[in-house]
């Protein structure tokens, strides 16, 4: 690889860089512009929720998306703080440390930066691949249970009450025990944000339609939401002086640059982040590599999930190094780039620019802000993410996949998100290793009058009382070795008139060294009992690998190319097409 | 189930007592004193390769044979103390408590007790399958390992110096630092008693068939070759007073009834126990059974896994009552029951018989027996287990294979027996899932004048520029779900005169919810591009499945029954021999 190829694969702003112009430019200042007005609500309310300064947020939202606009390949992701991660890191830097102190926000730095490094390594070793082992399902299920916690763990902030907990028995009984201490206020705040806002996602852009507004402005309209709301709730606050009276507000938040920080490198915290750090890794990139491959395949554009890698990587290590958090692509805010115009990842480097200047300027109009307007922000994006559909699909699709996605909930809700994810990811492994390991085995007889072989179950077939065939719909390798073993010999103990076995290989994909030595152990255990093993319809690349040992020259019987072949070969049964299928089989050859 | 039915599925003895006869009687009485004879050297030496009293030995092989005899299927397995279950003990009690202290032998005996009610329990819920996830070569690579660990730690007896250590380099580091105190006499023994015992094995046969002796004669005086050497090395030593010059003797054995013994339930020694005592269950099943099956089917028996797992734990359990230490059924002494014509598991009762009357009569006799003896009966005993041929086999079938055994045998002589078998089981399981990950995909076309579709790499088939037919040799889940999203959105961007993609199914044995998920993606994406999506040869309990939820009518193309069908509906390609194909389809319908 030369020198200029390496640095193109390793920055790909190389290569959409050359061709940036005053158009593309245009286009995504005009996007960054909206990007950077949801994302301001959104930067204070994710810290918020991960039990961090509100300037944490913002911090976090501005040199990372630097860092992704020179090493992401997606033309629309937009890098930042998201929900599912913010909460992540609550569980567990609160393990480490108070919320409020100094602590746990180093930790939080901390855990942002091991995050990085992981999804760093991750990618320059390529082992993106390593995410394709979390099933849909699982996810699905860890996102629907994440969001239902985020939701009741911010409904202290509506409330006006402190509750804590990192699990929903936890934090709902935490809220029903302070539940007396409800600030009305706060409350009325807090529900008025909540009802305001879902009527913008549902009510007002039919509204505005028919005001004769395009669809495109309406909607850009309906995300600005949130900033009415916290305009406007802010207003009401310092108007009436309402934070004398309990509301919780916002407060001083520092003014300036992002700070340069450094990350611990205490072995000690290392250890007990890196389990967490492992955790939020794989959730973001999976959340963003989704996001990105979705938005990529609408204008046919690729991303390569290797550097997407890298690219989060640099952000997140980024963030830690600016007083941030952990962060990662997020689902909302990179389809309304994507909506609004973003032509390139240099969209996401002006947003950086505007929320710079938001944290430069903004903050001291941000003191009266409640807490509750943002807590309510956060309620109604994350209930949208909460879907149980996918419960009542598995149950009629697949059991398993049922199985792995109802854990994962109950798991989630009941000892929080770690635990809930880790044995969602566990039990989709096993329950997949399980099902190959007991796969569908189906003895099959001729189609009378063709060459077509079918389960005797299910057709009216013909077979011979001398000859048993068995056709197993999988791949054998070790852990359905024994299953196929124990399968053919108790169907062949006691039937005295068996003379033949044909395996019928249609569906086996590999055989791997245990299978081998089964089949071998197969082969010797019918030929005590005098019974010849062949077998019928072997892959290609599976037959090259039998050849190379000596399975072939101790099978007691044949390999046949087809099954037709292998019937006609020890039985009359299929006779009556006998000429005809003779033919064919001949074709075939 | 009645109870009599309950019964005897539980208790195998009510089946085969019913026609027990005088005519068996004998059988199985012969076949006990040739074991009897076997086992007494070999359960020695195995509580001196556990670390223990001698007499936990032969406690071992004594009430753990009848409770086999009571509960197991195999009317051939030997039950009792076995090498490498030994040396798991060894591992796993070393780490608890000091060897020769009483702590050792209780934690030995509450090791039993665990590894009993696992094997037990995991009986009772009929979980044997889960053993079936050992691959072969992983077991093979262990006991190769195990092998090498064992002899390697028998030699300080050889040399008669003190040596320690779980992993080879520990031992043979402890062995190279005491070398220079090695006792000329106990070496004298040690070695005499190894090359013996190897001239045993393989001259002795030969030698006795020359004299005119039967076959299965030769093979019981071979047998006997260990009793010869411990008979005529204790003659040796007392009467030239060995013992005062140095040489290690096994000194006063009790003598008497196995002592009754209830093992610990202190949780803390559970806890720390229970990682091993899972290995040694797992470790132990699968070695008994695995004899018992290849003995079963020499006489058309069948053997019941899961029945086999609570006759192993009632063993285990009767084991630790009785002041025993972990069994299992051993390979070389049930092949001699066998071989000598044990007809049910009542010769593992007789042989019980013998052995209690051993422990009641004979342990004086065996005062000045040399614990190099036993060692030499050791080494000789495992390194027959030392199989490389494995590395080499899996090297010329299986890299991956290949890999895991590797693993195996490294880690386990490097880090120990636990550390090399879990890592083995893990790895195996990964590296299984690695490669369905990334299934063989075939771009295929049509073979001229047939209606095969084969590899457009592999053979000269006609395909069409506006048609891509992909076939997945794999079954379709969520570790290769994106893979397949990622491979044809790879091949389609950019190939502009594309409008058809067909998907070929023909070994996909099941398509989960995550990769519908990626089927309905493709779908999509493919749509956006302006390319219809077919799928052919769809297995019918696939097509069950997909016609429960929207796939299909979303679909933006057909299914097709066959792929020929699906070609022809969509490209002259095929077209030369269409009409007679045409025909063959209407037949398969």
């Amino acid at each position: 690889m030369t020198a200029v190829k390496f640095l193109q694969r390793y920055l790909p702003i190389l290569e959409w860089g050359r061709t940036y112009n005053r158009s593309v430019l245009a286009d995504d200042a005009l996007a960054a512009l909206i990007v950077t007005i949801m994302l301001i609500p959104q930067s204070l309310a994710y810290a918020l929720l991960a039990g961090l300064p509100m300037e944490m947020g913002l911090y976090a939202s501005i040199l990372p998306l630097v860092a992704y606009a020179l090493f992401g390949t997606s033309r629309a992701l937009a890098v930042g703080p998201v929900a599912v991660v913010s909460l992540m890191t609550a569980a567990s830097v609160g393990n480490m440390a108070l919320q409020g102190t100094a602590e746990y926000a180093f930790a939080a730095m901390t855990l942002a930066f091991l995050s990085g490094l992981i999804l760093l390594a991750t990618g320059l070793f390529r082992l993106g691949f390593l995410a394709n082992f979390l099933s849909h399902p699982v996810i699905a299920g860890f996102i629907t249970a994440s969001g239902l916690l985020i939701a009741s763990s911010q409904l202290k902030h509506v409330l006006g009450i402190p509750a804590s907990g990192h699990t929903l028995v936890e934090i709902l009984h935490s809220l029903a025990s302070n539940a007396a201490d409800t600030n009305p206020v706060t409350l009325v705040i807090g529900l008025a944000s909540i009802v305001f806002l879902f009527w913008v996602r549902k009510g007002l852009k039919p509204l505005l339609r028919r005001f004769g507004l395009s669809d495109g402005l309406c909607d850009v309209l309906a995300k600005a939401g949130p900033v009415l709301a916290v305009a406007v709730t802010t207003v009401v606050t310092w108007g009436f002086g309402l934070d004398g009276k309990g509301v919780a507000i916002v407060g001083a938040v520092p003014q300036g640059l992002p700070p340069v920080t450094i990350p611990s490198f205490d072995l000690d915290l290392w250890t007990s982040l890196a389990g967490s750090a492992v955790l939020i890794s794989i959730i973001g990139f999976v959340e963003s590599v989704s996001v990105a491959q979705t938005l990529a395949a609408k204008k046919r554009q690729r991303i390569v999930p290797d550097q997407e890698l890298i690219g989060l990587g640099a952000s997140n290590i980024a963030s830690s190094l600016t007083g941030g958090y952990p962060v990662t692509g997020g689902f909302a805010r990179s389809v309304v780039n994507f909506d609004a115009g973003a032509q390139t990842p240099a969209a996401g480097a002006f947003t950086a620019v505007g929320i710079l200047l938001a944290a430069l300027l903004l903050t001291p109009l941000l003191y009266f802000l409640p807490k509750a307007t943002l807590a309510a922000t956060i309620i109604v994006a994350v209930l949208s993410l909460v879907d149980f559909s996918i419960l009542r699909f598995t149950w009629g699709y697949s059991k398993a996949d049922f199985a792995a996605v109802a854990a994962t909930i109950l798991l989630t809700l009941g000892f929080g998100v770690e635990v809930g994810m880790s044995v969602g990811v566990g039990l989709s492994i096993l329950l997949f290793l399980y099902r190959t390991s007991r796969p569908h085995i189906a003895e099959v007889g001729c189609v009378p009058g063709t060459q077509h072989f079918r389960n005797i179950n299910r057709h009216k077939v013909l077979t011979d009382p001398a000859v048993l065939t068995i056709r197993v719909d999988e791949s054998l390798y070790f852990a359905n070795a024994r299953y196929l073993e124990d399968y053919i010999l108790d169907r062949v103990v006691g039937d005295e008139g068996l003379r033949h076995v044909i395996l019928m290989c249609s569906a086996v994909n590999e055989i791997d060294s245990s299978a081998l030595e089964s089949l071998e152990a197969i082969n010797h255990r019918l030929q005590d009992m005098g019974i010849r093993l062949h077998l019928s319809e072997v892959k290609g690349p599976v037959m090259d690998r039998l050849q190379r040992t000596d399975f072939l020259s101790e099978l007691s019987g044949e390999v046949f190319l087809s099954q037709y072949h292998a019937m006609t070969a020890m039985s009359e049964v299929c006779g009556k097409s006998g000429k005809q299928g003779k033919k064919l089989v001949d074709a075939a050859d």
